[in-house]
């Protein structure tokens, strides 16, 4: 590794370890953690989270909607922090998620929660922080210190933490086990950084990604970070919403990325991809089954709901590349700091 | 008005008559659903819907917990259509939102909701469609015919609606006298169209629309339209949201509309508008409280919770004028029909 290798790269070479390091060192505290919400048996689960930790409570809202059935509320930490307005939480669960566990709204919207009955649970990087402070229960995520302001090992390790929360409260052994055969698929999935789909995107200003369920959160992480590190528009959507609207600035050429995991959904996917291919645009799916859209290369792992993890991987490392091939240093994102404090 | 007037703008002018028309007829449904929802009690409401109006569920999720303190789950329908996933919705209320009531996966949603439990509620403009059927109480939106692929009346229409529930639900005479207030101020909305953004918009192929609380759903709504009608990549952002990344990609010149209510959120909204206006970008915020970006004309309402009702109908009226300056039908958008089913 060259000196001039980014903070990004090298922290998206460290999520294998860093997952590992979480399911060494903190599982522990998330079975203890999982325990208590078995007791509690929530009839609701809201998340409070902002930027890519949000795409992590997406993704884990949708994994808490398949595994347990119990519906999961997104509040604005507006309705806290500036509406103060106080909730209905008694029974009910509040998982938050932030690396740094310091913007003030954040932490506000996750100290009334509990303060209006929620039992609170926080995933974050800092043990110590506002965060990890005002939460019934801390799930560290273990990642190590993250330099760069693009998260990525941070984004990988609270998905992980979250997702061995839910097998541990379901008490799903299949669940379980795909999950601690992650390192190693993670290792081959950063390896893979979508040539084709580098090349066609050279010069676009604009793209779509798309999802479907849980692997639709990746959609969203994947759009942000075009954003943040290569100044692209890309925007997310789910397969289905992109046809209610989106789909007509889809022109000639236009940049499509569909995130497809090895679940129900796939073939739903894989068909409206396709269909966006015929109207001209360039598309990619991670899926083999696409007839007109561009199959790339993916890593399927050994469960439905850890696909979108080594699918997010694969993705970070190309999203590096394209930044550092136009010049930009993904590490320092124009107008962007580490810790983003919003009330 | 002449022969060449699109059907977008006729329906955007009866916006005020329709509001009318469902404040007269709409009304006693409307209280007997509310009656029902009091009696139930719902500790967690979920809501089911597509685009537009999945705004219209954004605003009512925003207004629900605001006045109501109940958290609200936007459920993505896939989890019934793709993954056949029963939700625990015992005690619960299910909102479900669409012009049509055709889209499948909507009605399968709603459908297998209130087999989880949920007492179900359509907003529809179609009460005999097949959402009505299958759900426990249908609110007819009263919006009469819509031809325009776009919907504008009928988002109105099922916001209002909406909140009206909303307001029967708590009991709230404030804000029903300011619904009732409602058809006259959204005449005056109608007269507003913002030449100065249009002015500054012409040739932008990428924007920011932004919002806070409540009127978040109004900016993702514009964001939509813009796509759909313009063919313009706007992409919606909470203003606290947007410092958390997507501001990366504002650059000089680079257009945000920022939607302000006359609520708490007014002032940090338009503080964040003025600190991306200083990074040089071409930023509008409905708001007298900005310094750096440019104030816009609107309408003020007699509730915090009716402004954004007012602010999308200016919206509708600028943005359908850019569609037809640009040489675009917007009644007729490319690659769109007016009922999208989707699986």
């Amino acid at each position: 590794m060259t000196t001039n290798t980014s903070l990004m790269r090298r922290e998206i070479l460290e999520i294998p370890q860093a997952v590992d390091r979480l399911l060494t060192h903190g599982a522990q505290d998330i079975a203890k953690a999982a325990q208590a919400v078995r007791d509690l048996d929530p009839g609701v689960v809201i998340t409070v989270a902002r930027g890519s930790s949000d795409h992590v409570c997406t993704y884990l809202k949708y994994a808490t909607e398949l595994l347990l059935g119990i519906p999961v509320a997104s509040v604005g930490p507006s309705i806290a922090s500036i509406y103060g307005a106080p909730l209905r939480l008694a029974g009910g669960l509040c998982l938050s998620v932030s690396q740094s566990g310091q913007s003030p709204d954040i932490v506000e919207m996750a100290r009334t929660a509990r303060r209006d009955g929620a039992l609170s649970i926080a995933i974050t990087n800092d043990a110590a922080s506002p965060l990890a402070e005002v939460s019934s229960y801390t799930l560290d995520m273990h990642a190590g210190v993250e330099r760069s302001v693009a998260a990525t090992k941070t984004f990988v390790t609270a998905a992980v933490a979250g997702l061995l929360l839910l097998a541990e409260w379901r008490g799903d052994d299949a669940l379980r086990a795909a999950i601690h055969a992650l390192p190693k698929q993670l290792e081959a999935a950063s390896a893979i950084d979508w040539p084709e789909v580098r090349a066609a995107i050279t010069g676009e200003q604009s793209l779509f990604t798309l999802g479907r369920g849980p692997v639709w959160a990746i959609s969203n992480e994947a759009a942000l970070k075009f954003k943040e590190t290569c100044q692209i528009h890309a925007e997310s959507y789910s397969s289905a919403e992109v046809l209610h609207g989106p789909v007509s600035i889809v022109d000639q050429g236009f940049v499509v990325l569909g995130f497809a995991a090895g679940d129900a959904a796939e073939q739903s996917l894989a068909g409206i991809t396709d269909q966006i291919s015929a109207k001209g645009a360039r598309v990619f799916t991670t899926s083999s089954q696409v007839r007109h859209a561009t199959a790339i290369e993916h890593v399927r792992t050994d469960h439905p709901l850890t696909d979108p993890i080594a699918l997010i991987v694969s993705f970070y490392a190309m999203v590096e590349r394209i930044a550092t091939s136009r010049g930009i240093n993904p590490d320092l994102p124009r107008h962007l700091k580490k810790v983003t404090q919003t009330l």
